[in-house]
């Protein structure tokens, strides 16, 4: 049987909980097929879980069984991943520090793969076949756990001096804030992220208001988390519109104070936030305006939901893959 | 006699209060001449004063009389600058909205000229030829009457969509904190720059503390300036010392937000307040590196007094213009 000619790419996503793996077509940027398996913390179990994921992915599309089987690759990681695509550290994989994921798999695989951070990969698909395409000043904020970003100016990826740029989640963006596991406190991502909303919305419940959050929870206080939030917020409970316009203001905030550094021309929101759509969208445009720094002598700058949902940082792995080992295009 | 051929480049840096004019040698970026003159209000009589500076500082070096005395010229103004080199619009500069004070004075001077943000300017001075020399990612700000910066990220400047980019001294970093003239509260400027430390020792001082920077400002509350903290913290004021400290912990937050965005080799402080020099940058660096995320995974950054002076905005514009100019070098 005659082995195909490589062309596909691979992309990976490994976040806190589950790591997810496609077979990305250059030509036409379709998923050609996906796979989900759980995140291991220790690099040798994981190497070994993306080789096995490699060899699943190639089967099913038929690229062959051997080294060679896919033309690229990518690997979107949470934290910091520096320039030669070594996870330096993150905070959800402990265990997982220093770690030359993407040489060791290169030569397992035999197939060149860069790594970067997870939200700049997710980033770089928006831009490139997403909701940022045509915009060469963008930033892509991933609202979730936490608050990652990957950041476009002039068409291509601000990585940084190490590749650890876009890391706005801990921005101070309150000092008298909430006490954040990074040793601060109100980092943006304690005010701004999913994980800030449930907090909110704990904190509403336990001050005996918005009761259909708590329903929403199953009755169980200590189950709200921001879904339950938006559920009741769409469901007319006015605390929970309340809390959701006190959440949209800090987000706005951080975009606010983004957009004074960056100028950039759209924000795109993505991550497991974005779901909410409009709910969100409408009272974050509304707060930017009024918060962004000379918004009267401005161009408009555009608030934008993601285009791609949860496989953007797959989806992007794989394009920096495709575009950093074409010559002309993106380098590393 | 002959008119010698053009081969110096001018440099304007437009201030709120002063507009200075320099002819610099490119072949060893001496500064051959200079001239101030006060700021004009109204943009066809800040054209003239432009006109007339032009003449004086070429008259000066012998540069000929005529249009093309000179190779290029840049000027640097306080505010939003766009990448037409229009000002649009200036805090410190009321009247002059909309100005497209570049092209008229090409038109009249007939030398090319290239407009940007003063602190833009100053920051490319400092990575060509000051302290973030040879540093390809870095951020110069400028600590005055407010904050300004320019972002260098893989060896040129970050312009943004509309070449606004670069102003955190607008991004909010207390939002319980003092108004800002733009209309919100706890920009960064009201919290970390020379205007900002002014207030702490006035605080200081009505709060019956600071004697020594009541007696450094004549006795006068109303006199206390950023300087008179700095002078009575030299001479061992251990109020003054506990302000400059605080006021240095809001510096640092700031310079923290901008790393962990951007993730800069460099910092370079700029300005007024840069010539307090060890006093300020010592506690600077203490409560950064308290401060940075990531701190324990990340290279060295730098923090760095600026190599050039009051000097940085005018010689920076000079050298854009050369830069632009050039084929192969940095384009607008």
């Amino acid at each position: 049987m005659a082995v195909p000619e490589p062309r596909f790419s691979l992309g990976f996503d490994l976040g806190g909980t589950k790591l997810r793996g496609i077979v990305l077509d250059p030509a036409d940027h379709s998923v050609l097929a996906e796979r989900t398996v759980p995140t291991v913390f220790a690099e040798d179990a994981l190497l070994e879980t993306l080789i096995t994921l490699t060899g699943d992915l190639g089967a099913a599309v038929g690229a062959g069984p051997g080294p060679g089987s896919f033309a690229t690759a990518g690997l979107g990681a949470p934290g910091l991943v520096d320039r030669d695509g070594v996870l330096r550290y993150g905070a959800n994989l402990p265990g997982v520090v220093d770690a030359p994921l993407a040489a060791r798999l290169a030569e397992r695989i035999g197939v060149p793969i860069v790594a970067d951070n997870d939200a700049t990969c997710a980033a770089w698909a928006e831009h490139r076949i997403g909701a940022a395409r045509g915009h060469s000043d963008a930033v892509v904020i991933t609202l979730g756990t936490g608050i990652g970003a990957g950041l476009i100016a002039d068409g291509t990826l601000l990585r940084g001096r190490n590749g650890f740029a876009g890391e706005p989640g801990h921005m101070v963006i309150d000092p008298a804030g909430p006490p954040c596991p990074c040793g601060r406190r109100g980092c943006w991502e304690r005010l701004a992220s999913g994980t800030a909303l449930g907090r909110m919305g704990r904190e509403a419940v336990r001050g005996n208001r918005a009761g259909r959050v708590l329903e929403a929870a199953g009755g169980e206080v200590d189950s709200v988390r921001g879904e339950h939030v938006s559920i009741a917020a769409r469901a007319g409970d006015t605390d929970a519109i309340e809390i959701l316009d006190r959440f949209c203001w800090w987000v706005a905030a951080g975009i606010a104070n983004l957009v004074a550094l960056l100028d950039v021309e759209v924000v795109v929101i993505s991550g497991g936030l974005a779901e909410s759509g409009d709910l969100l969208i409408e009272p974050i445009r509304r707060h930017f305006a009024e918060q962004l720094y000379g918004v009267e002598r401005r161009p408009r700058v555009g608030i934008l939901t993601a285009a791609l949902g949860s496989d953007a940082g797959a989806i992007g792995a794989a394009l920096l893959g495709l575009d950093r080992s074409a010559p002309g295009d993106v380098q590393a």
